[in-house]
């Protein structure tokens, strides 16, 4: 690291989870940023490359207590963050011109009592809330540049909403009814030792869970309403599948006009580094994201034998480590100064 | 095997796949039935036990030329072969009295040219389709009974229809957009040397497949539109899952009346040896029943934001090679036989 | 359960691990037992079923508090308990004349210090030590057929001990070199919350671990030095493999004699009902007793370009939480009972 | 590609198996290469990015017919081929001045006899072998530079070597009991689709294989002897894991001298870019090491109870696609082309 002045200076609290390692990965690679401070207090002394043999020889620095790290000082800071912390500590960074890229759900949800009852806490920022900027960037590109705080998105509301976005934004399909059937690996549910998470639980196994209410759900309807300048009903289904990495959402809507389903998506994604429309007939699997930041999709509209007109279903998959949060927080930070967006971000996909 | 007289004599044609090694296993330890032929044109020769070492010591028969089989003189013959098989050979079987389950698709479907459509070849034995029974337990058993020919049913049709079938029957759901969006363990492909079955290919990965159009959907389309009296719309998705053995479908309804699911769902399959319906907010995992016949489902309805009613969410998981291939086809054996059920059957899920 | 009079009445302490749900399963499924009492501290209340889904229907209890149980009116107790519990609570059940077959650590060392030394505490039971018969069947039978108190194997130690054991049986081999490099499904590990035991840490990765010193080292040693009359010198290294259960030990040791060894292992196994040895030049996998109470071995002499002599390597695996804990355990007490040794332990292996 | 003059022209032949993808991956991002063609002469005329998805957007080529391939104006060419194809069609390459770096086994053993021998066919270059340059790096870095033909080690001959290096050039270990228990990923086997490497055989399953002889041996040996300037004895035993990518040497040599064993490893790859040495009581695990280039290695003297003196256990880990394979494939043509060694070889293990 520091392989150059004129370099971003970057912090990250919280970096223990596996957002944090993937962050540590992306910035030590990145050609123009640095990391100057990494916080833990639970690993306050802990070199990184301690935690994580996996950096070793890479990173110099060792977790620090979060009050005596010099993150004032950086030009970023990541929080890498449990929710519930960041809202509690970016104002004091804000004020001293420190600008924040948030990977935790503390500033997505733009209506407080929405976002206090899916997350059962009251918010400490709420004053904050209106001026952050829903970092999904192939749709709010322009105001993240200016952004001093940023709301990173979760991994199941990245690869639901660029699945849906062409068909809402072209207004091809019925609001009402839409349905996300979404498959994450483990590691989106973070690097905790909970019962369920264990190998011997997961491994060989399959389940859905939180069907009644997921925190995405708000997350993913507010976006498509904004896309959709209305309200929209729809139902989203988290479901673990036995792998590290990787989401694949499985996206239903049901169509109201007869539309070239392949061309929208092409055209309304032709320009973006990161999304990548395959052919038609395609079947994106995680792996061919694995490890990048890359969103790839494939639109079917399959024979269901009804009456009623049909089904648009669309396949969208991301590395949830990835475009799901560090790769996507990288970017936006590319974008906030004023560097090339893909900068630091064109690992390709590692397969096997 | 052969611990008693009067033991049902079973034959296996095609034993070498996986549905035909679980199909040992269930029958070797079966009490009433005992294993006398087992056919691999490409095997003939080689010994049960040295194919599968798992039964090392329980087999004695080497897999045979079908011809030279003595599967005339079977009271039972299992078809474990891929499609296209079965119809041809099964005429002269059901002419020397043996009675057939037939675990391939060869009789599921009752209209010849969708079969011939779907399956893409001609239909040998277009004159036994219409006494063949599909061997779907929970709805058939009485027409099983005296069957001489039994089209034991698919994997995902078994999950799929057992989950929407409580809803279809009471008349509750809009029948022009039902959606299953299925996930199926690796041995639901068969233990075929296929690319895209490799561990390098199927591990750390998930996919959709055969979204444009699965040979299951025209099978289970069949089984709704019996239950409803009237063609049903439905959208079938099956993706792939690196993990063994299991099938989990999601199912989406629509509903068009209010009414208690959990109860409703409690109430049809009360009766059943191999359904159970788990308390309401469950999550059924597929490891829960695995290794065993059992079908575990679970019913919600889930916050959905939409002011045109709400969506019925059932989530329902099988073996896919025990319920879901060769369970189900000694189950049927049992029921033709005039024994209990579940004779058997009852061994319990082998968790972890 | 509780099918007939004249069952066993058996009970567990610690049923909530991976050896407790396995032991429910085979006790659940065996004809001349019946389980009474489960206990558990930290869960009472719960109903078995509620914790483990795959026994719903199966089991009617509910775990208790140990001391509110009636293990006292139990035939049989098994402790499922971490290392430390059993010798505290085994003295008031003996002397209710309720026999113990104890499937932790506590009673398997015959030298106190030894044992208080690898496990780091002060034993509370030393005068039971010398009673308790060590349970490894197919070299104890005798002597546990009137045990009061079976220390229950470890599961390296018994795959181990398995395959050397007809080598030093024999005198053919150095008993100063031997080496045993092990490996585990992570279910060995128990069912704790712990980092290294996630699926993202333990899944798509390899590692060893405790190669300094392992607590079944000292087991194996010491079954080893009362097979060869003398002390052995073992170099013992386990591993940690991404699967759920399975035991692989590739076991080396420098041949001193030239002898026939596919014929010498057959010779000693012979009557065996749960060793299996495989043909020359097999390769044992574990999935071939996956589920099952069955050791498979195989021998091989392979090149190594020395002049010394040659090596002979042992190939041995089971299942670890079925002969490497709950299934033998289970074993231990068929023998203690007088009942025939396989009683309620045919189940067949679990492939794919 | 293609991103400047002066570029290293580089040629793929076989470029369709999983050292084929990692070798475009590599190479695509490698500041200083470019491939200018790619060869498969079955799947000739297929884009590079259509049969692999993850490359999309970064190769423009298609695989071609071998013949037809301006295999001659490449600068060097790799061999990503089955064992018996480099052999020949290096010598027209050679001639035309074009350097190799064969991924194949074909000139990796200098005795022909012996490789007749163990790859079962007739060498079809045999006056080329003298010449060749066995390419493992830390080794041979100096005759690699000036070396027309590199054999490119194998992925187990990699990990073992590199591990019990110090031991033997340090003189301090029996050179005739020397034991390698080495592990797999999936991914070492190609892509072939071979019953055993199905998802269904491999997962939540573990077996060695190949133990009377695997050709590895042979290779291994041959370098150990080279070190050692003697025969050496050698057992060497490959097990199969479930994973993707990742070998685990587990290298037993008994000590013959007292020595500090992790001095003497950090001192003899003090100056390594790619071999790490852990302090002392790490257990390295593959994932630490994969997608990368990284070979990272601990050195134990485990208790093992014997008067005879003590044994040494080496733990190794590299990733057998890179380390074993392309990386260090393009780690030799860095060295040929005298630009820095680590060039393009930088990127970060991926974890989890």
């Amino acid at each position: 690291m520091g392989r150059e002045r004129d370099m971003i200076k970057a912090g990250i609290v919280g970096g223990t989870g596996y957002t944090g390692v993937e962050l540590l990965r992306l910035l030590v690679q990145h050609p123009q940023a640095q990391v100057t401070a990494i916080t833990s207090r639970k690993d306050a002394g802990t070199p990184v490359e301690t935690m994580f043999p996996s950096l070793r020889g890479q990173v110099s620095l060792a977790f620090s207590e979060p009050d005596k790290a010099r993150l004032g000082d950086c030009d970023v800071v990541f929080f890498a963050t449990p929710n519930g912390v960041a809202m509690g500590e970016v104002r004091a960074l804000l004020e001293r011109g420190v600008r924040i890229v948030d990977l935790s759900a503390d500033f997505r949800i733009q209506d407080v009592a929405l976002w206090e009852h899916w997350y059962r806490m009251k918010h400490l920022a709420p004053e904050l809330i209106e001026g952050a900027i829903y970092g999904l960037c192939e749709i709010n590109r322009d105001r993240i540049r200016d952004a001093r705080l940023v709301a990173n998105p979760g991994c199941y509301p990245t690869a639901t909403q660029l699945g849906f976005l062409p068909l809402i934004e072209a207004g091809v399909v019925d609001l009402d009814s839409l349905i996300a059937d979404t498959k994450s690996g483990v590691s989106g549910a973070g690097r905790k030792s909970e019962q369920h998470l264990m190998f011997c639980e997961a491994a060989d196994n399959f389940s859905a869970y939180a069907v009644p209410g997921h925190r995405h759900w708000p997350e993913i309807r507010q976006g498509l309403a904004q896309l959709a300048g209305r309200d929209v009903g729809l139902v989203f289904t988290p479901h673990l599948v036995p792998m590290l990495r990787g989401i694949h959402a499985t996206l239903y809507a049901r169509l109201t006009r007869d539309i070239d389903l392949q061309t929208l998506f092409e055209e309304r994604y032709a320009g973006e580094p990161f999304v990548d429309i395959l052919p038609a007939g395609s079947h994106p699997d995680t792996r061919s994201v694995r490890a990048s930041n890359i969103c790839r999709i494939a639109v079917h509209r399959p024979v269901d034998g009804t009456t009623k007109g049909s089904t648009a279903v669309v396949l969208s998959v991301i590395d949830n480590l990835v475009k799901g949060a560090s790769g996507q927080a990288v970017q936006n930070m590319n974008i906030m100064f004023g560097i090339p967006e893909s900068t630091g971000l064109g690992h390709l996909p590692v397969v096997p």
